[in-house]
């Protein structure tokens, strides 16, 4: 068994953590998913820290929505800086997945982006853990989670880029 | 008994240590308190490490006020990479609890502010620690300290984010 | 003997290094007091450092006087940060006392804001280290150092926020 | 054997990996390439940590290609940064080499953009590692990497930072 | 003999590292050099951290020329706050020598401050080594490097800081 952890937040309005949980146990038998919920995204870093060392987590994921206020920008980017400082200390990859309010236009919206963008790091994660050469094979494809890829720069259709709104996640 | 530490400021305008402490008394009688004061913000980070290194806190609350002017809010930024800094390098949670002098229209609202922020971040340093359970059970549900909850995006009533000054609070 | 280093800066304008050390000086004798000068603020963490390791400082008076240009308030918020990282690195208090150059109509305001402050930081790097007590007095009452205290939230006048250019400082 | 580590991401729209690699192997028989694939540029510093550790890498590239928008940006400050911290903190050179998609006008000279860079910044890091006499020959010349060198001050031709689009890149 | 690092970047378009070795020799005959380039300055705080280890440098001048773009100013700020994180984590001093492409108007303005900056920083890195007394014989009179001291509050004469172009170095 390998050991995921993942940390959410109860600012987030939609609950990331446990459809991150339900995503890496659908992925693959061997996952053991250890969790935790903080108040805040800036309550992240030290969780993930917690889930690392206390409950033997080989890689966590961060999971949050900051809200659209510039305060809440400047909250992100504080919680980011203190997660890479937190996998740098560790030694251990702690996978962000932030889906800010701002980013969608209404709660449904808001509700798909946050479970896409969770369930396709999450794969990313479980990739990051027991298939490393994955990811190396789709190494600069302008890969992106909860929206469309962007795709390679050599991709033949420049309409993969242009589409209505729905077509941002197709 | 479990100890949590209290940080606050003699700059704030409020005296939001002594509303912590007294929440934190009030929410659980196994939960002793340490208190130290320091000047301002960007003092508290030490302050955190020395209570938790001291005076044995397993958790720390870091509580001030900014004011209004940009050089006040970069102050409350390093402040907060401090924080967060200083959690992670000891392995402890750092709950911060902030009031910007500008999120309230005046003096009356910004004590109303201040103490139902410290109060409700109490209930939450107390869950942290006693328990982690409760957290988990209000992830994703857009919980809000001070100001009204955001509540999730599937909620069924759109009123709640719309609303007149007081039920900003409501 | 308890020991208070002090370290400021060749690009201040004003000698707050001797400001401070007099001030420490008169505010008790039990305070012997360590200097050291460097050229800028970002220069002003490893003084500090060395200060507490070379010389035996318990506490860090680090004083400056950042220009008024876009660049000089970059530098200043590297300082600051440096100075927080310094402080939890070591465990130790470090009083910043900053004034900057655009704080002050002109050069007669500059000096005056720049004794004042740094002064009234003295009186606080004395109370954290021998009366802590003292700081928590005075916990939510909206001291400031240099203008005049804000004063709590529950004060009676209004007018002490108000007033003309001399009241800044009453 | 010398071992360099390459990290790159799959958000990147060019495979900035694989040209590193392959010029690095080109560049000089000695170098031994290791190499890992992450989701994006704020994985790059755990990675680049892992290649230092568990692979023996001496030396890391690390390559990315931040997007267009703002946060797209902040991301790369935050993941900068986090390598910077990553170096420091392991004693050891992290070459940073990030294509940001504004930086070109259209796919193609992203795509040439991301190529030259890569390769030029691959000839740094191959000389860090085995010829650090020729950086020193360079020193103060206005080396660029991907865009036309800027050159030293003392250059007789005011031509060079005057030129057409094919120019920028001669 | 003290030892002296000097790390600088191929970037630049001057060749401040050469200026600067050249100055620590005529200043002190003590002073022994040790030097490393790199291609630029976000490379500078790893350099400045092996010429501490494996060079025995006391104490590093970094040297650095950002350009005009947005961007550059962040690296330079990215690379200041890694410096100064390196010289905290390794408890030894690192005289930061930056001089922005903006500054000057032309590319002989730009030579000239390159120059000045260096040598006056290469005085100061001398006097923090081998004369820390005079540092604080300078303290608080506004010294600058490179452009025109602004004195300190107390001086007479008010011409001090009005001059036409070339009065900006008097």
């Amino acid at each position: 068994m390998r050991t995921i952890g993942i940390a959410d937040t109860t600012f987030a309005r939609v609950n990331m953590g446990a459809i991150a949980a339900r995503t890496l146990r659908d992925l693959d038998g061997r996952i053991q998913v250890v969790r935790t919920t903080v108040p805040g995204v800036k309550d992240l870093p030290v969780a993930a820290l917690r889930l690392f060392r206390d409950q033997g987590a080989e890689l966590v994921m961060a999971l949050g929505m900051p809200g659209k206020a510039e305060y809440d920008r400047t909250c992100a980017h504080e919680a980011s800086q203190g997660l890479i400082r937190t996998g740098v200390q560790e030694g251990k990859p702690i996978v962000e997945v932030f889906v800010f309010e701002g980013e969608a236009r209404d709660d449904r919206e808001l509700t798909f982006l946050a479970r896409r963008r969770t369930e396709e790091h999450a794969v990313n994660a479980c990739d990051m853990l027991l298939h490393p050469e994955r990811l190396t094979r789709r190494a600069g494809t302008g890969q992106r989670q909860g929206f469309r890829d962007a795709g390679p720069t050599g991709a033949p259709s420049p309409k993969r880029r242009i589409g209505n709104a729905i077509a941002r996640y197709a």
